[in-house]
């Protein structure tokens, strides 16, 4: 069994630039949680102007709560400060994820903090969701290369994720976030990362920016990897690459895994259902060609 | 060193609704041959009819010779009968291919005839090229699975393999030519060719209509596979699924074998600029995500 943690609702639409209504982000949601999906990643608690596509955080929480936490399916939600984890809690969030990179000039740019600053801000809302009993999960952007750095030395990434450990994650998120890692890379950063770490405690988060992350899957399933990250759809871009592709397609992570005789518990017709009615609330096609030669063919 | 056989010119251009003029497929095949490729497919010799894009074949492969052959490069060029040998032989094309099917009712369907049939056919062109010391490539369409049978049965693809060796055909290109494939049947059909014939002779030929050609090729490399088949810019479509993907694109290809340190003799930018040529023509972007990558960051 492998399990997959969906992203599209929070790092894919993130990254989408037409802001859809509160209303059409519930009822994609609500159609991911018919498809069989385990762990749906709802959305981040940012402040609203950082990122408009997630302004309606608390609206949007609150409906999946009521609505659909009667069906044993885990609704994470980001949270890059103490105060967003208040939010979170007072909301009813009962798992929360938070991030760093490996390069200052990415946490930087992106967050406005070294890898160092964002380990205090971290600590802090780690030990808060300790002492509240909520469940904290780990990512690492940049886990291969940095756009502003080049290819990540992998000491780097293990210090990273051992500090993410220590800091009481039950899992780490090992992020290609913009796309450049290669199967020679990830098989031999996993075999460094295994000798330090639970193979079971690491999940694999790829971009498929340059084609790879099907590949770059196959290659961490080789090496012993269980949890994988995607986007329903292939929601989300590339900030780094303009007009690129994004995160990894669920449905293309579901082929190769069903196709390895892997079990997702993934029903691929209602996910196909909940990825059609977004992309085409977005106004755009799918990047995922297995999506779309599904689509076209109506079989797997 | 992996050897790519560039099949863009024939296979992905056949597959595209725009007629190109003679001049600018020339000039495509021109500026491929810049790039570093040492095998270019060239056109095919069909009646002009069936094929409206290979109409100017003899045209095309007149100027490919009189202009192109001074490079070291192979120009092979497809050949469905003994008449379209004859014309091939009279233009000085030294290599030509060959190609079947593993089911009749695929074979049925495009050449409108049986396999054993196909391979009447076959054997007077072969027995004439081999007369005339004009080399001979075999194809395989539907390798590992076909539109009307479904699934095939690796026996019946290692039967047509054998027969086609049995031709003279110096190798055989198993082709995956309705991206069906995936990379655990790759795997177990490979080591089964492995066990009756020289992995050297064996080529593949993958299509992303499901976005697995990649990974098939990364299992397929696993697998000890060093030839493989590929269209610049991912020319081609799919005609069993309307507006999918076709071909996997040199590009792609490319950066998955420089990724793992293997060597094509390819020069990306180079290669790039025949695609981007030869894409406006067409008034189309490409379906290669390393590709659109490449060109929008300028860099691999």
């Amino acid at each position: 069994m492998i399990r997959i943690v969906e992203v599209g609702p929070r790092d894919g639409l993130q990254n989408e630039k037409s802001i859809l209504s509160t209303e059409d982000k519930f009822h994609f949601i609500s159609a991911l949680t018919e498809s069989g999906l385990k762990s749906i990643e709802v959305t981040s608690f940012v402040k609203a102007p950082a990122i408009p596509q997630m302004a309606d955080a608390a609206e949007l929480f609150g409906r999946v709560k009521s609505e659909l936490s009667d069906k044993g399916i885990s609704f994470p939600c980001l949270v890059p400060n103490l105060k967003g984890y208040e939010t979170a809690k007072t909301l009813g969030v009962k798992e929360i994820a938070l991030f760093t990179a490996t390069s200052d000039s990415f946490t930087k740019k992106n967050i406005n903090a070294t890898v160092d600053e964002s380990f205090e801000r971290m600590k802090e809302v780690a030990e808060a969701a300790r002492a509240d009993k909520i469940m904290v999960r780990g990512y690492i952007s940049t886990a291969f290369g940095c756009p502003y750095e080049g290819t990540i030395d992998v000491k780097k990434l293990i210090s990273v994720t051992k500090r993410l450990f220590e800091l009481g994650v039950y899992e780490v998120s090992v992020g290609d976030t913009i796309g450049v890692a290669i199967p020679m890379q990830v098989r031999s950063y996993l075999r460094a990362l295994k000798s330090e770490f639970p193979v079971g405690k690491l999940a694999m988060h790829f971009h498929d920016t340059r084609g790879m992350a099907l590949t770059n899957i196959y290659a961490s399933l080789e090496e012993g990897i269980t949890t994988f990250d995607s986007s329903a759809g292939g929601l989300g871009g590339c900030p780094y690459a303009k007009g690129a592709t994004g995160n990894v397609a669920t449905e293309d992570v579901w082929y190769l895994l069903n196709s390895q005789g892997l079990d997702t518990g993934i029903d691929i017709a209602k996910l196909a259902a909940a990825s059609s009615f977004i992309l085409e609330k977005l106004g755009r096609q799918t990047e995922s060609k297995f999506l779309k030669a599904y689509l076209n063919t109506g079989k797997v």
